[in-house]
């Protein structure tokens, strides 16, 4: 199997089983359910029907790729990934009303239109809705000890979730965030979840704890490293390609890891900080971080720490081989390369 | 027992699981957590330790009643309690956004200290807390099998507390609200979590899935009777007890049950509503819409409503009687007539 023949097979299922859960109960709440449809690129900003580009579905992906990669059917593990997928866009929803986000995938964010109390409480519904979505596990035959283990598991990484947004909100008032700082950050907002995305998996597939813990391993390094990108995308990404304006986390004064790698640095990080201490920044003030940027090597730093992310997530996918499904496991190397490969 | 007698017992244990819930697992997030904490009167505005009035712990008590009412040892229910005082204090943090509620319980909201943002992504911690306690349940020897079911059941609420807080902002839009749309609205808001209380406590303390309903109707009905008990408070209630000027519903235009009767009468409703239908409110305007109410005899349809709530909550009782323990069915018995006597 490859990337490709995964994602064509198994989108079209997870769609399928969102649509489900999604299902509004009654006629007086429908707008409840057809605003988390709407959020979800499934119908326009008058609720009707309509086909907006869909998120990657990249977290219900791994969940799937993860339950093969263990030598279970892919199609037990269908309801956690829907689960996991709501719990990512719950999450986008109250990220979007806490950062002030306009936009979402070139549409209006559900609290732009609906206003914040809705929104807000859209997002609360479909977190319930994720949960509840672990039930039908159940259904599929997987054991109650194996739903209740993953069960726990995602809570476990829904709080985490909250601590790293909250990390992510302190760090804005904040000059002194060390690198460590940010991975604490950067674990609990990307590496959480896409590394018990494919662990819930492993788990519903048949792996023992200790597999499955490699699995983890392997999402959250894989996170890791596409956050990393992320953040080298947004101060030296291609306008044409990355949709958003070149230095665009420069001018929001986002403290991203290349930021606080000279921050931090001895040579740099004085001036730096001073810079960032101030009022709005101006077209001038972007160059002048592009320079001190560029003599504290923040960008080859920031490659190197991408690279060994990529590493550990390697060398977790090579810890289960020997158990489990071998094509499937080159499947998550092939996804790894891609992810961090991309330029927007 | 007497009512007094378990309050006096089960509240210090319930704060205390409480506490031990919402301990912060570092220093980095401490921040996260202590919000928490205030929220729950354990902190004062500058994060230091303080006592402030906390609620009622209505639910967790009502928990641990239902499971010493269904023949259980209370305190294996303690976790469950926990959680659902946590999931109530979760969706209080949420609704005073929702609503703009600048105070509660005498103390400025968390949102209106520490923004939006951060009381936006605190009550979302909340709410995975609440959920985690359940895993506690394991630890006190509660079977794998029940932890399962009053898990789901507790996750279902949460989805229909979100429903009911929809239908509760949509009504602000609409002027043909029926008496049967502010049930079901009800039903959700205030219902489902005091209905799952006493149910999920029946079913750790050994009852039927039969008997686990019987409480959960009383729990339900008690919150109808508690949540049209208030309606008449924010109408006729004394300003002096309530703490809120007299007709403050009216004032905001809150669409309480007297309000839709008087609405849905054929006499006075077309005059009501074109009251309803105009700009703010006011001295004559309350005036007038208080001789409506009179008119349409929406006080004493009120009043027969909460009869009939609290015969329907004794009758869900008496079903129970018989099986389990009395001495503490009478104390929920009691716990009915004190709440509905209340006059603020």
């Amino acid at each position: 199997m490859m990337l490709s023949e995964a994602i064509a097979g198994y989108i079209p299922l997870i769609e399928e089983e969102l649509r489900s859960l999604l299902e509004p109960p009654n006629r007086a709440v429908a707008g409840h359910y057809e605003i988390m449809q709407y959020h979800l690129g499934w119908r326009d900003q008058a609720l009707q029907p309509s086909t907006a580009p869909a998120g990657k579905r990249l977290r219900p992906l791994l969940c799937l790729l993860g339950c093969a990669a263990a030598g279970g059917n892919p199609l037990d593990a269908l309801p956690a990934a829907a689960g996991l997928e709501l719990l990512h866009n719950f999450s986008l929803l109250h990220d979007d009303i806490e950062d002030r986000s306009e936009t979402r995938r070139h549409r209006p964010t559900a609290w732009s239109i609906w206003g914040v109390p809705i929104a807000c409480n859209v997002g609360d519904g479909m977190f319930s809705l994720a949960h509840l979505a672990f039930f039908r596990l159940r259904d599929r035959g997987v054991p109650e000890s194996v739903v209740a283990t993953v069960l726990q598991r995602f809570i476990e990484m829904a709080l985490a979730l909250t601590e790293g947004q909250y990390l992510d909100m302190s760090f804005e008032q904040r000059l002194d965030v060390s690198v460590a700082d940010y991975d604490a950050m950067i674990a609990g907002k990307t590496g959480a979840l896409l590394g018990v995305a494919p662990e819930i998996g492993a788990l519903i597939g048949g792996a023992s704890v200790e597999e499955a813990a490699c699995y983890r391993q392997y999402g959250a390094a894989l996170g890791r490293a596409f956050q990393l990108q992320d953040d080298i995308l947004g101060i030296w990404g291609d306008e044409q390609q990355t949709g958003k304006s070149t230095a665009s986390d420069i001018l929001t004064k986002k403290k991203t890891l290349p930021v606080l790698i000279a921050m931090n640095h001895p040579g740099v990080g004085a001036t730096l900080r001073a810079l960032y201490a101030g009022d709005a920044f101006d077209e001038a003030d972007v160059g002048k971080v592009l320079v001190l940027l560029d003599r504290a090597a923040a960008r080859v730093a920031t490659e190197e720490a991408i690279g060994e992310a990529m590493q550990a997530a390697r060398s977790a996918l090579r810890r289960v081989t020997g158990s489990g499904d071998l094509a499937t496991q080159r499947v998550l190397a092939e996804l790894l390369d891609n992810l961090v490969a991309r330029s927007s």
